[in-house]
């Protein structure tokens, strides 16, 4: 197995040049946004194979995103030259790429941008193959609708995630303390699977997930049925199984929710198949 | 008039030793999750006749900023070590000090934290004579009542500044959706006065504010009488002052509200001596 290091390549906003970047050294000047505001967004894509996997909806997110906070329209084809660029310092293997773009610093009004690309975590490796048990909470704040963006702001998010780990579980699912509906987890899409159906939580205040629509295209397309609904816990329960999609861990399987297990359905490998080829092929 | 450059002390967070930094290299790994999750916290201390002012308040709100984010427990000893060294090294006049500190590299584990001193703005000297101009806006988000710390998760309120200054106005004030009170500035308390009242909304989503606790404080001992208080738009406009209190802004008097112009009171420089006087002595 190949050790890899962290590669970062910087990419001159309006330009469009890139140069490679010491992942050793600093990158970030005490006066950018993206610290002191946390006013800057980004995208996590998987490299699988010497490919940034379902690539478009990523960078049309992207692009979104950079619309919602009013940044300057992201010359692609630096991104994805920076991208190429990465993949092959990083070599061969699979690397989870992030694309930061940031408003930059207050001193010269300059945005930020760099895509970084490192290998993926052991947990999450493990995260793949055995599930997570999964803490229901209940998302006590909302997000901006007003906001449509992949902002930098997760302080909350992660305060969640520690508490979850806390008491012995991997990962979080948010409802809404309202009406009790299932939202997403805390860096995922919630996908059910029930015989022939995929469903997805409806609800205006989640960004939409691009391994899911991934997923989705590609399910309908082998004859699954696809659709946005809005869910409940008891909905998650009834199904034949409940799973976290994402770039990176691309799926795990929810294997406890709160204090039900949920046993491994017979499909699982079909189910884990599916996913995969949706990401390779996206 | 003095030009200052701005200076930075790095804090090493668990032994407590400080050492400079120079500001024009970068300051920030690129796996830092104060830039990739905004997960860390702030404070923005008045520095003036070589004083940080109203620093225990800072101090204190900044401890159960670190508690409520689980990060390990501020030395307050080096924080405040490394401020005085920063004062001595910008030198003479008023500035602006923040403290950071964030959960720091994913790779190693131990957080960052510094402490910076920069000059005032051009801007916030301006506002402090002029006063400013305030868009409302109802808040469509909420913030973590759970996560009661001042964190690095600006981007939604930022946005909302882009948009009053594209209308015209130079500040926010937001209001809750629900019932219409008044909640807090973009990055200030709101602070009313009616003859010998002041009045500061009362609402368990916004942070308490260090200028306004001194401001209060203060006020009381002249004989004003100082409460929290539910308030709505149109207490605001009955009022005979609104001000925006801050740390380094320190109190800038709404002289426009929405649509409304609000005329200044006999007593504006009475009443601004009266809070900067607060922040001189805290």
């Amino acid at each position: 197995m190949v050790s890899h290091k962290p590669v970062i390549f910087v990419v001159e906003p309006f330009g469009g040049s890139i140069r490679w970047h010491n992942p050793s050294l600093p990158l970030i000047y005490w006066d950018d946004y993206a610290v002191t505001r946390g006013d800057g967004i980004f995208e996590s894509i998987l490299i699988r194979d010497g490919h940034a996997a379902n690539l478009e909806r990523h960078a049309q997110r992207f692009c979104t995103s950079a619309a919602a906070l009013g940044l300057p329209e992201p010359i692609l084809n630096s991104w994805i030259n920076a991208t190429q660029a990465a993949i092959e310092e990083f070599g061969e293997g699979e690397g989870k790429c992030t694309w930061t773009y940031s408003r930059g610093r207050a001193s010269t009004g300059i945005p930020t941008a760099w895509v970084s690309i490192q290998p993926i975590s052991d947990v999450v490796l493990a995260q793949r193959e055995e599930g997570v048990r999964v803490m229901l909470s209940e998302r006590g704040w909302s997000f901006p609708s007003e906001l449509p963006a992949k902002t930098l702001n997760y302080a909350a998010t992660m305060a969640t995630l520690r508490l979850a780990r806390e008491r012995g579980f991997d990962d979080v699912i948010f409802t809404d303390p309202d009406d009790g509906h299932v939202l997403e987890g805390a860096t995922s899409t919630v996908v059910t699977v029930k015989g022939d159906k995929l469903r997805t939580p409806y609800d205006d205040t989640i960004l939409p997930g691009t391994t899911q629509a991934a997923l989705f295209a590609h399910a309908e397309s082998q004859g699954y049925r696809c659709k946005q609904k809005v869910i409940d816990v008891d909905y998650l329960l009834a199904a034949d199984s409940v799973w976290l999609v994402s770039s990176t861990r691309v799926a795990a399987r929810v294997r406890r929710l709160g204090e039900d297990k949920l046993k491994a359905p017979d499909n699982e490998n079909e189910i884990r198949s599916l996913i995969d080829a949706a990401m390779t092929r996206g």
